[in-house]
């Protein structure tokens, strides 16, 4: 046994991530550094995901459990659309020729991508105009919040290549989302869901113009990054991890979980600002 | 090994609830001592939960279990608000002065209350008008069926006060009972759900007017009392038990299940009410 | 050890269903035998299943698994009704006769009519009119999708003959479909959902007038066939087999399952009719 690490060397693998210098999308972050917006950037093909692409998405969701500034993410695509998802030439041309243990190193990364957007402590916000298919509606599915507009069509057209809809965790996030049977008339079908069908089933949280789209994703993750961040990433978590817990072990969960809120500042801070009748002010400890 | 308890013993637990001498809140029965109800009662304050009244609302279920007459119950608020939840000055300032076992006898008590109201044989009915918020929106999520009225907002501000939306098993109960989405939301933003929301989403399962309200949600309990009680509470235990059963297992639960339903005096009396053309009259066993 | 079965003997046991020949419900297959339809067949009586109908049920759908020609399946009723679920006279009445082993022969035999129809890799389409009840509602319940009529009427009744609600998986599959509570309020009343309420809950994925209907079904299983039906058992058992996996085991189901169906001829005639700008022709394999 090694001796457990002390606070300095844990304090050691945390730093800021406003720097962050993306490849593969543009990263821009609010002037608080709190609020880190992500945008697929290749307009002109509707922001395909590339092999590149997946695995720096995964490696920055998976780099955020250490962040020191960021506290909710935002991500959205350039010029009207948010993702047509696994580019038909860089990614399944290829797929076409792998063996069997190379295409398992994909589908565990694409897998990948949604483990670490889920473990993350940030709440992720998708603003999705346009086009949102395959793997870029499963990038959406697996974000926390979702605002769409009216031209927003998310289709999980895995079925159209002749795959499963059971891809980067498909057939369990979108039945809990919009209820079993629509979620498997969309996975076995194909087809689009409209923006419509997507408020009214619980996908989006919203819908907005295009023009005011990405201003109100942003305004709802700032939100958020005013608000307990610390409890907002316990809030995750266990949203995460109840996913297959049995009610009382969940209620179980919640209580340790809750009572490790309860020695945050934030708290004492959310009581005293309501005794001093004033608007508290959370920082995310 | 002792010997098992006789018919006579077990007789002994089960006693008569419609005398139940309340402390902290309303108990009123109806003229058949079938149908209880709850009522939260301090309305200067929108009713607010106290130590003593989690203690007393936590223990009284759990001895409902036992209980020869009650066969459902209804919880409410006295003066058009349902529960404001965990009262600030009584419950929020000597949490922010508690050590963490402390921290967790609390938290523990309140996620028993929901242990205990799931536990129960009894149907659960909330008729929910105004405020309902935290605590008072989680006891209102662990019924079994909520009624409503157009003014009735349910906020699971946790939040708010600086906490985790995970609280008295809200990150579990809330996407089943909403969609993973839109739970999401009212879970990290502390927003007021809004009546039309509710029964659109499907946590009210009928709006009234406030003056109908009581009535209404009495109506209903009345006519699941009047049911086969027996096989509610076995409907109940399913329900819980089935959380995070595999669809196989949750079949040969529910095999077993109606099979034993299927020995009860009400299964008889439904088959020969219908052979006579009449209307069956249920009594429980 | 056995010798493992060669290909020669696990080809042996496939065996085309088109002229699979009923006993207790018309059989009808598709010209191209990729789609068989189920007609309940007893009008007079709203298409009531009987022990032998029941088991019949069970042991056609446990034998498609191995089917080499239907690839979806439609089931229906005949005369304006889908089902009426367990016959009073047939069954009811002798149930209330047996012995508990009995019982229990009947319950798992219903409960494992459902279990077939999860478990063989074809998507089921239920077409739905008129009363579905009792079983028959689970039988709707237990298909893939849904399409119904405005005179439909979905009573998951058990209650009114005494029983739970707790009846073939109700209490597992109703919830996830249309969401807890309002599964809760069917399952303790019996109460019907309306064809809209079944519409707007995502029971029903479409509704048709009566004289449509039962082309809108073959309609979209004929569309269904013409995918990869393959994949489309991939996600069928995915979604069945994810029920109560957590996240991340799902997330690594999937890429083991997808990266099978990369494998398969019908991604590589996708990619290829992409390629070549043309529509893919599947063929299943």
């Amino acid at each position: 046994m090694t001796a457990a690490p002390n606070e300095h060397t844990m304090k050691h693998h945390r730093r800021p991530y406003a720097d962050y210098a993306a490849r593969t999308f543009l990263w821009q972050v609010s002037s608080d550094a709190k609020v880190a917006t992500i945008t697929l950037n290749r307009p002109d093909r509707k922001n395909p995901l590339t092999f590149d692409s997946y695995a720096e998405l995964r490696d920055l969701f998976r780099g955020l459990v250490l962040a020191t500034d960021i506290k909710v993410v935002v991500v959205t695509g350039a010029g009207g659309n948010f993702c047509s998802g696994g580019d038909v030439h860089e990614i399944i041309g290829p797929l076409t020729k792998m063996t069997m243990p190379e295409l398992l190193d994909f589908t565990r990364m694409t897998g990948d991508l949604v483990k670490a957007m889920r473990a993350c402590p940030q709440p992720i916000v998708a603003a999705v105009d346009g086009v949102c298919a395959g793997a870029g509606a499963m990038v959406a599915l697996a974000s926390d919040l979702r605002v769409g507009t009216p031209a927003a069509r998310t289709a999980f057209l895995f079925t159209r290549v002749g795959l499963a809809g059971a891809d980067m965790g498909a057939c369990t996030l979108l039945p809990r989302m919009i209820g079993q049977g629509r979620a498997s008339e969309l996975l076995y079908t194909g087809r689009a869901m409209t923006a419509d069908e997507g408020a009214q089933w619980g996908f989006f949280n919203s819908l907005h113009d295009s023009a005011g789209l990405l201003e109100a994703a942003q305004t709802l993750a700032a939100q958020l990054a005013a608000g307990p961040t610390f409890a907002h990433g316990m809030t995750k978590k266990l949203l995460h991890q109840e996913w297959n817990m049995g009610v009382d072990e969940a209620i179980e969960a919640e209580a340790e979980a809750q009572a490790i809120c309860m020695q945050t500042r934030d708290f004492h801070r959310a009581y005293e600002a309501f005794v001093a009748k004033q608007k508290p002010v959370f920082e995310g400890d």
